[in-house]
């Protein structure tokens, strides 16, 4: 094997299949990189148990072949070359790099025992426009449990519809459901671990492709294609809860207000209520205004900010960090509150429409 | 004590004097910052036993006043308050802050016994400009022993001649000495805590003022005043080492390289040698050429890189991260090195002058 490439250009190939390496993995062979020259064209591959990703690059190629090396060193090795043309040539079980005044060798081992990524149907591919999907994954994550013992609730539930796209997750104290238009007929479900979605997140903000990404279901797994990347994710088996039946029906207070106002009003009000693990503020709606509440041996703080409150008055107690996360992913300059009673939920929801819906539950307070 | 001033000026103040805040200390009040309003001026304060922190800033006053409030929680506050006018009020033993719809109360402390910062005499100031004492703070804090039980070796000596501060740190493994002309007339050394230093170096570049900083020496501190911030530091009680007769005096190779090109260089060089504590290179002065190796159970390295070579041919090992800690600070694009054996020390300094002068021990290698 053989190829030359410009140093930036496989660096950048280099740190997207790097998320797919398991540092902490046993198998040596996991914790390197596959790299297979074919007719001018480098194919990156990592991969772990539950992710692979592939990417291609276009290289000059003098000999067409396949090894294996480590991921951190070939990784941190190419990315302190200086910006000019890496020579990469397979020889006697080393890979050796050449750029300018610098020679590396690296063990290299045989690709043999490297993870297949699987093919996937193209027929059944979806089409998802990028900037959508990044907003979906960005709203939805941060409410999936980070228990690994809850299940398919460390998951996001992608229920592909007739043209409409519904994710959501829940880990027992808020949920969050996100509807987007998409092209879609055929109805599917699937559920991904949000930790992968995360890295599909990172791949999807530094790809510089625009337009749609494929998504393709297969039996166990689920294949993205990102412009050069593929990404191939372990699909979580078994049956997500109905959450639709938790969302209540109707409410008693509907309070109107500015997203960005309440978030620094909760973030300041939270100041002095962040020792424990709740978080805990006490909201008052009433007449127009909002008021957040915390205090402990040190201080207290009232925050108060105006809002358009219809319906009952109501006190209630809330975990500030689980209104905080939603009010920091949520786009709109103002959002719906709609809640029932200090036990009930809260639902946060846009003015018009249902593209998110967010649920947070209370936590009990003693008003006094 | 009530004073009115901008949210913007106040936050800048507290991160300033935070930086004498221990927040490790078991007495109370040194966790706290002092505020003390008198005729529209309100001076912050912040003290730990090794160091003090003195800043001014002009308020709109209702009432002269001081009061002690926990450094952590006022910095907070007054951080996420909105970009507004700040009111702050003492009453009943609680310190309200107010900023448009916010309102918090935090428990303060009378300032009795927080520590005093110290009177300096002006009469024996130095004026030196912030430039600088930047550059010299940056070329030899690093050089200085973090092991506490080295005495004096955590600490710059600062040498203050006629016309000429020179500055001098060393561990045991590299030195630093650096000269810089100031106006000065009457000889001192003082030894500082690089640890301080580093503090001071946050304060400078976080400054807008331009212009000299005045130091003052004292008996047991010394003070350094920039624009409205003054500082009181502890000065470390010892003799510092006669580090002027470590300096060899002559050399058997010199070899004048691209510091940058070097830099780089040894970066990757090492990047096979860091399992261990030493990260050892092997360097091969010879022909114009630096050649530089390193090697592990992964791979090897070689660098090659052109420079001008004088005198005998020498291998030699060294510790990479001791010759990029003088590489990075350096500002120079050439420097000379000059070593004598395998198992003498390199000096590192400038082409012309003696502005600042390194010495970095080898570590012994067989060379094959």
């Amino acid at each position: 094997m053989k190829f030359i490439c410009s140093q930036g250009a496989l660096s950048r190939a280099l740190n997207t299949v790097s998320k797919a390496v398991s540092l902490k993995t046993t198998i040596p062979i996991l914790k390197g990189i596959k790299l297979s020259v074919k007719d001018n064209v480098l194919t990156l591959t990592a991969s772990n148990l539950d992710m692979s990703i592939e990417t291609t690059l276009d290289v000059s190629s003098g000999e067409n072949g396949t090894a294996v090396v480590s991921a951190r060193f070939f990784s941190d090795i190419v990315r302190k070359l200086p910006n000019a043309l890496v020579t990469v040539n397979l020889e006697e079980g080393k890979l050796n790099v050449k750029c300018l005044g610098s020679d590396f060798s690296i063990v290299a081992l045989s690709a043999d025992e490297f993870p297949d990524m699987g093919r996937f149907d193209s027929e059944n591919k979806i089409e998802i426009n990028k900037e959508i999907l990044k907003d979906i994954i960005k709203k939805t994550t941060f409410a999936a449990s980070i228990d690994e013992k809850k299940g398919v609730l460390v998951g996001c539930l992608f229920d592909f519809k007739e043209n409409l796209l519904e994710v959501a997750s829940l880990d027992g104290f808020r949920m969050a459901v996100v509807k987007r238009e998409i092209e879609n007929s055929e109805e599917r479900k699937v559920i991904i671990h949000y930790a992968i979605l995360n890295e599909i997140q990172k791949i999807l903000m530094e790809s510089p492709e625009e337009g749609n990404i494929e998504i393709i279901p297969g039996d166990k797994k689920i294949e993205l294609i990102i412009g050069e990347t593929r990404v191939v994710a372990r699909k979580l088996e078994g049956d997500f809860i109905n959450y639709k039946d938790i969302l209540p029906k109707d409410y008693k207070t509907r309070c109107v207000v500015e997203r960005e106002e309440l978030f620094y009003a909760i973030e300041r009000a939270s100041l002095f209520a962040r020792e424990g693990k709740n978080r805990l503020i006490k909201m008052y709606f009433e007449d127009s205004e909002i008021e957040i509440n915390s205090r402990n041996e040190q201080g207290k703080v009232k925050e108060i900010l105006s809002a358009d409150i219809e319906g009952e008055s109501l006190a209630i107690g809330f975990n500030a960090g689980y209104l905080l996360d939603v009010l920091k992913v949520v786009g709109d300059s103002e959002i719906v509150l709609q809640m029932s009673s200090p036990t009930g939920p809260c639902i946060i929801r846009p003015l018009e429409g249902d593209a998110y819906t967010y649920l947070v539950l209370p936590v009990r307070i003693s008003v006094n």
